[in-house]
Formats: structure tokens, sequence, C-alpha cells
């Protein structure tokens, strides 16, 4: 394996993974390594280049920590994660179609009961969330276990505060015995992805916005269920169909209703599509 | 844009780069959004997999470092290092080859008078390093930069040794008006790449070992001539034909000749490609 040149060197590196114990990391290996090799070939990639790649990666690494997960973002701005929830997703009509999980998710939310207030102080306009959890044959599915997690009217999950002492719009409540579930909360608002790392140096370097719609994210799981991870998304939000995360699907747009006293609600069912 | 399945989600991530203003970029982004998504869609990319790829990932950012650059490993062991060094490094016959720079450079290295000991109290066996650098034409190129730079008998470059108050066994010297250069300095030993990270994880889980033949590492600039960045590699190392960054070329492979009192010379001449 000497004189590697720009003709050979795929077949000898796919060579020293072909002994991969694991068929299929040898499987994936093999592929990355062929698309890597294309890439750098087809766009006969210089040093220069290789080098800013390089940077941009380590960059990216660098930015990530307990509160914030650059790599996803990354994943998310060029719709790889999109287009992997859209092949591990597909499920019967009828069922709540699954969209991006995002970089924001904790697991370890505070439980609330029905009719709590999850905002628990994130600023924003209040707002009723109702609901109920179904089957795909209809039948109420009780005790599901509900996350939901939102940005604050300014744009902030709760961490992106480094200096918040408690969770704040976000939360895990159980449905009811008949499905159904209510919560308090803020009104979602459409916000910008952070850009303050090497994914919005991207962003701006190719004239692309960061913004996503207003949304609310929902994890929502039960035996005998595959487990929901979707958004629903505010109708009449100006980025619904320029998404920074390539995450919207008409099926998830919903109406908050503002109320005479100036709060909104949201009523939003979900179908769950059971294990196969 | 909406509604985005696992079969349109590729062309509209396209459409969303294809307003980069620099058309290199473009070029760029457009080339690895097509490779990246088709590597997803070829191996059928679980998202539990896809999660494990954000976490290499984010490990492999954050064990890079000012002494580390593990992305730079991972860039080598997947070949596309040496990839990059072909496309860009053909040069007529009879000019040296290049091969991979490799992560352990560095900018500020001491400058040494000719027949000077860079090593500078790094461990390993006595060695002798002379030759000359040359055109293409022959002609002796006088004042050239030489940087070199090598592991000791451990198989350590000073930059993984945190403790080190100075530089070892790396250098700057100029050759001579005959294009000559002479310098002391230890034998080059074959040596594991850093293997106590992502990288060395990846190389576990794919079977390969992670050892680069003993070489001596050397970047040379001359006005007028190629940068080159190249190594040479001492003649009957067991790994020449299994280098863990597939950068070994026969015509770098030189005699590291015991002498009668134990030490060793080598005898290594250069010959840059004019600048085209």
């Amino acid at each position: 394996m000497r004189n590697l040149n720009q003709d050979t060197i795929t077949q000898a590196v796919l060579a020293r993974f072909a002994g991969t114990p694991d068929p299929r990391l040898k499987e994936i290996m093999t592929c990355l390594v062929q698309h890597l090799h294309a890439f750098a070939r087809e766009v006969k990639l210089t040093e220069a280049e290789w080098l800013q790649g390089i940077q941009f990666l380590t960059a990216t690494g660098h930015k990530c920590d307990t509160q914030r997960q650059e790599f996803i973002l990354l994943s998310d701005t060029l719709g790889l994660s999109m287009l992997t929830v859209a092949m591990n997703n597909e499920k019967p009509a009828g069922c709540t179609e699954a969209t991006v999980f995002g970089p924001f998710f904790l697991e370890d939310a505070p439980h609330y009961e029905q009719g709590a207030d999850v905002a628990n102080g994130a600023r924003g306009e209040p707002c009723v969330v109702r609901g109920t959890v179904k089957g795909l044959d209809g039948k109420p599915v009780a005790d599901a276990v509900i996350n939901v997690w939102q940005a604050d009217a300014d744009g902030n999950y709760d961490v992106q505060y480094a200096e918040l002492a408690h969770p704040q719009a976000r939360g895990i409540l159980r449905s009811g015995p008949d499905g159904g579930f209510h919560f308090k909360t803020i009104r979602a608002e459409a916000y910008p992805i952070p850009s303050d790392g090497p994914v919005g140096d991207m962003l701006k370097a190719t004239a692309n916005h960061p913004w996503r719609p207003a949304h609310l994210h929902f994890m929502i799981e039960a035996p005998g269920y595959e487990r929901l991870i979707t958004q629903v998304f505010r109708d009449g939000d100006p980025y619904l169909d320029s998404d920074a995360v390539f995450g919207v699907r008409q099926s998830l747009v919903a109406d908050w209703v503002e109320l005479p006293d100036g709060s909104y609600s949201l009523d939003y069912d979900f179908v769950l599509n059971p294990v196969r």
C-alpha cells in the first residue's frame, strides 16, 4: 500500500475498512469513505479549502457544550436531520407526522400536573394548550408521557440563559384516562437558531436566514406505540415556507386562537402509531 | 417548502444554497449536500446512528486543542488528507513527491545553524541528516527555508509533552550557497498516532492499527518554487505497507545507515518544482 494516488487511494482506504468486524459499521464506513472521497474529487478540493474545512469542524466542536449542540444545528441546516427523520418515520396515514428533534431537549425536565403552568416564569403571551393522545385506531392513550419544550418571547430556550436557576417553558405531563392533556404556557414565537457560531457563519456566507417559524416541541411516549417526536407550528408565521431546518409539515400547522382577554389557546390532537 | 420527504428534501436543500454569492462556496456546498444526503440514504441511516455520528464529531471537536488536532487525524485515517495532497501536488517526474502534513507542525519552530543539533534533548539514537535542495533543472537552491520535525524514541512529538519548556526534535534551517544542508537529530522511529480519542476508538472498532512507519517531516520553501511538504521514510520499517495515514511513497523511502560508533546517518536530496 505505497504510492497511492488520487485514482488508487479510495480503493486502498476501503480495503483498510474491509476487516471491520461489525457488518453494519463496515457498511457505514465503506459508504462514508466513498462519498467523502467523491466529494473531494468532484470539487477538486484544494489544500487551503481542506484546512478551512478542518478549522470549521474544529470550531463547530468547540462551540458544543452542555447547553449548545452546534453539530446538531449543522445537521439541521444541511437538511440531514430532516432527511433522517423522514427516512425513519414513515407512518400510516392518519398518524401525527414526525419532525426534527432540535438541539434544545433536556432529559430531566420538571414533571407537571394537568393544567399547570409549564412556562414557569418564561416571558411571553399567556397560552393554554389542550389536546388528546390517541392510537391510530382512535382509542385514547392514557398515561402517555408528554414532553413539551419551547422558546420564550425573546426566542431563547431556558438552556440558553446561563444564569437561570430552574427550567422554564419545558415540562413533562401525562395524559389522563381519556388521553386528554392540558397545560398553560406561553405563545410560541418565531426565532433565529443560535447564529453566533460556525453554523451562523455558514448561513451568512450562503445568504440564508437563521429563522424558524413559531413552534412548540412535543415528544410523546406510551407503551405499545412508537415514540413520536414532533413540533406544532403556528399558522400565519412568515417563516413556514423557509424554516432554517426544513422541518415544517402542513399537517403540523395549527391555529393559536386569540381569546377575548388577549391570551391564546391552541388545540391539537396527536395520533400515535402502534409499535410494528 | 413544506412537507419535505426523503425524496424531495435534497432538492429543497440545494435550492436553499443556490443563492450563495461566492460561486466556489456554492459549488462546494452543493456537492457536500448531495454526498451527505446520498450517504445517509444509501446506508438508510437510523436516528440512533445519526446521534452516534453527532456524538462522535462532538467528541472529536472536544479533543482538539492547541496541542492536538483530532479532525486532522480523522481526515488522515480516512485517507482524505492523502487524497487532497495527491490531487494538489502532481509534479513533473524528477521532483520530490509530497505527502501528508500531519497534525504536529508548529509555526514558530526554533532557527538553527547548519550542523546544529535540532534534537535539543529529545530522546533517541543520534543521527546526522545531510542533503541538498535543487530545482528540477538540477541547479542548487540556496537559502531555502527547511522546516524539519519528528517524533522522539518514545513516539511522541514535543507538543505531546505538556510539561516541556522548549521545542525538541524540530527546527528551521536554511540551505547553503550550494543548496546543501546538514544537521544532527535523532533516528526516526515508528510510532502510533494518538489513539486515546475518538479516532483511536474508530481504528479499534474497524480492526486497524494506529502505527505510522518511521519518518522525518520536511517542509521546504524557496522563492520561485512550489512549497514542498513531505516526509522521508526509513527503509525496512514494518509499517511501510500499512501506514495508518496512507502516506508512504517509495521514492521517499531512504536508508538510515548505522555508523561504526553506533550512530546513524541519513542522506536525502530534495528536488523542487518551479512555480507554474
